[in-house]
């Protein structure tokens, strides 16, 4: 399969003289150091920059591969450190001691690393005199704005998702009800058959999604349930799909919610008013606006209209997550569109979705990826909100 | 799908006056926090052990679902704790913040944290006065002591990963030969037709691989490279599965190295002493032995075959990685099978997989899942070893 190759100079920070970056992790979880190596490693692995120069210190297992795949500009082996350290010490290194010898040969004093950096490896770094400056995200500041590439990447993901919606909504729409009840070829329709049809699709193509979330009724009033057992007519459905490209490594994310029957007076309020909302989000997503700003409009419109969040019996009531997230290597990444101060800008892809949820009655949320532009914004996401199938 | 409920007292540690556990993380990536709350989210959350009692701080987002799915005795909504601090400071808290009220109205003083804990999270704790107690893998020791539940969970995605494999190798096995490369119904047989043939065998029964190997000749002398291209004819074919149970969450790991045509009398012998170095390892492995005691068996094995390890022309040759590790909820976990010290208990799922590469000539890995015993091992691995298909 084929795999983005970024930019050599992608993820390189301004460092002043003795100061390195260090960001110690897996790449396969770690979407900062998979950016900065392109080098895909399950086990912790050691990056660092130093001057303008990336490196990756591998262990002799991954040595061969670190050589031929990284996008760095040098490749060392942990081995004759280990050896070296070995020699003196009369026992095994550990990694964070041979970290500490290649730093002192580069007369390294500060390391900066991103916040997700572990304290068993920050510790001794600490103890042995380094100084550790805890970076904020964005870590790498170019991440959040999205190259040519990485649009593209992002484009092609989310195609992809609205295919597999379109595929899970005609099992849906083709459904027959009985006993308010939904029955595909005479047997029951069930959350599990609609997600796995829409991972098999997935699959199919290149594309891994895991917790894809089908849920009716009660269940999708929590917006992270997955939802289970038999769909029934007559109540709201909402899919969110959200896949990850296994060549770019890219997410997409788009939610719908659909009934299959007769909508009751109160759902299609809800459901105005959350596809209002979205308008009103969507049209203040543009480059120099704060992603408090438009989360603070959608919740300001959802007030105007009697919409009260509040804690219920034991469950949330209203509008209670954010309305977007940054989308990239990460499903959830910079900027935020919620309570906190977060600016748009130009090349920032990012969701918008509002969502209401009625224990009792029912949650509707609706979800499109959008690249922010100078001007506004380009819908990644060409599929229409119809409620009814 | 069933999700396997680990029992409540799981986790637990025990704790003096004034301490308590804090993790925070996502538990789809961090396993120590799924094994403790059985409750998967994919944004960090914050898990806290205060005296005998497991608690989750959930945003609103989350609750509902945390109350009906977290093996833990308390789930607290960070709402009111949200509000009464911001009506204090007039903006919005951070989690950190949050976290700190919480711990000093439960009268904490001392917070023991994995190793992984994210320095963005410790430091701002330190500052306010907690001390920090980095705590050394296994952070909870019973997860390496698997339950009879898991062991099952262990098991049975190793059962289907030998039926995977066990596909993988008829495909193999059925190919015909021309210019020594390898057909399949009159088309070239390509490493990633049997690496998808693998991921969909798997998909099918509710599993999920990303990275499995199928790599030839010297693609396989660097250890991790999944392969790619045209598979050769009469040069060995190493096949790495391992694939993650999407119900209970449990790995599974397995190689076999097969070949297809005239084996040369190297490959053979190459073959031969991983095979040997493989029963030697497995005659080992058993309660109260040290994994480095088994490393050292085999590393003195293959020296005593001549199998010198070494870099040459940038690519290294011998025997470069650990003999095994420990699997269950993570496919890299505690014990250690290699150079570092790691006792091994009854109970214990660890791999054994001894390897030799040489560029220019291939690659030979063979590796099986087996459970520690008090009197030796149980292997969970049903298949031979058979170099020619």
């Amino acid at each position: 399969m084929l795999r983005s190759a970024p930019a050599q100079n992608q993820g390189l920070l301004s460092l002043k003289q003795g100061e390195a970056v260090l960001i110690v992790a897996a790449s396969t979880i770690d979407s900062n150091l998979f950016y900065a190596s392109s080098f895909l490693a399950g086990d912790p692995i050691t990056y660092l920059q130093i001057g303008s120069k990336k490196m990756l210190l591998l262990p002799e297992l991954e040595l061969g591969r670190g050589r031929e795949e990284a996008s760095v500009d040098e490749v060392h082996s942990l081995l004759p450190w280990d050896q070296k350290i070995r020699k003196e010490k009369g026992r095994a290194p550990k990694l964070s001691e041979i970290q500490q010898v290649f730093l002192k040969e580069h007369n390294i004093e500060r390391l900066i690393v991103p916040q997700n950096f572990p304290i068993g490896q920050a510790d001794p770094l600490r103890d042995a005199g380094f100084e550790i400056l805890v970076r904020k995200e964005p870590f790498f500041t170019d991440r959040a704005i999205k190259t040519d590439q990485e649009i593209e990447n992002v484009a092609r993901t989310q195609a992809i998702t609205v295919e597999a919606m379109h595929h899970a909504i005609q099992l849906i729409a083709k459904a027959s009800i009985q006993d308010d009840l939904l029955f595909l070829n005479g047997t029951p329709l069930l959350a599990e058959d609609v997600r796995l049809a829409i991972h098999r699709y997935l699959f199919d193509r290149g594309y891994h999604a895991e917790n894809t979330i089908v849920a009716a009724g009660d269940q999708a009033c929590d917006p992270h349930n997955r939802g289970s057992g038999h769909l029934p007519a007559h109540k709201p459905i909402v899919i969110d799909i959200f896949p990850r490209s296994l060549s770019t490594r890219y997410w997409g994310d788009m939610t719908r919610t659909i009934l299959k029957g007769e909508a009751s007076d109160e759902i299609i309020s809800i459901y105005n008013d959350v596809l209002e909302a979205q308008k009103i989000a969507l049209s203040h997503l543009k480059a120099g606006v704060d992603g408090s700003e438009v989360h603070g409009k959608v919740k300001e419109y959802f007030t105007s209209q009697g919409r009260i969040t509040q804690e219920r019996n034991g469950k949330m009531e209203g509008f209670f997550h954010s309305t977007g997230h940054g989308l990239g290597l990460d499903i959830h990444e910079h900027p935020k569109i919620g309570r906190a101060r977060s600016p748009l800008e130009a090349g920032n892809t990012v969701t918008s979705e509002p969502g209401l949820y009625y224990p009792g009655i029912g949650g509707v949320r609706l979800e499109d990826t959008v690249l922010i532009t100078e001007g506004g914004h380009r819908n990644l996401t060409d599929y229409p909100n119809e409620l009814i199938v």
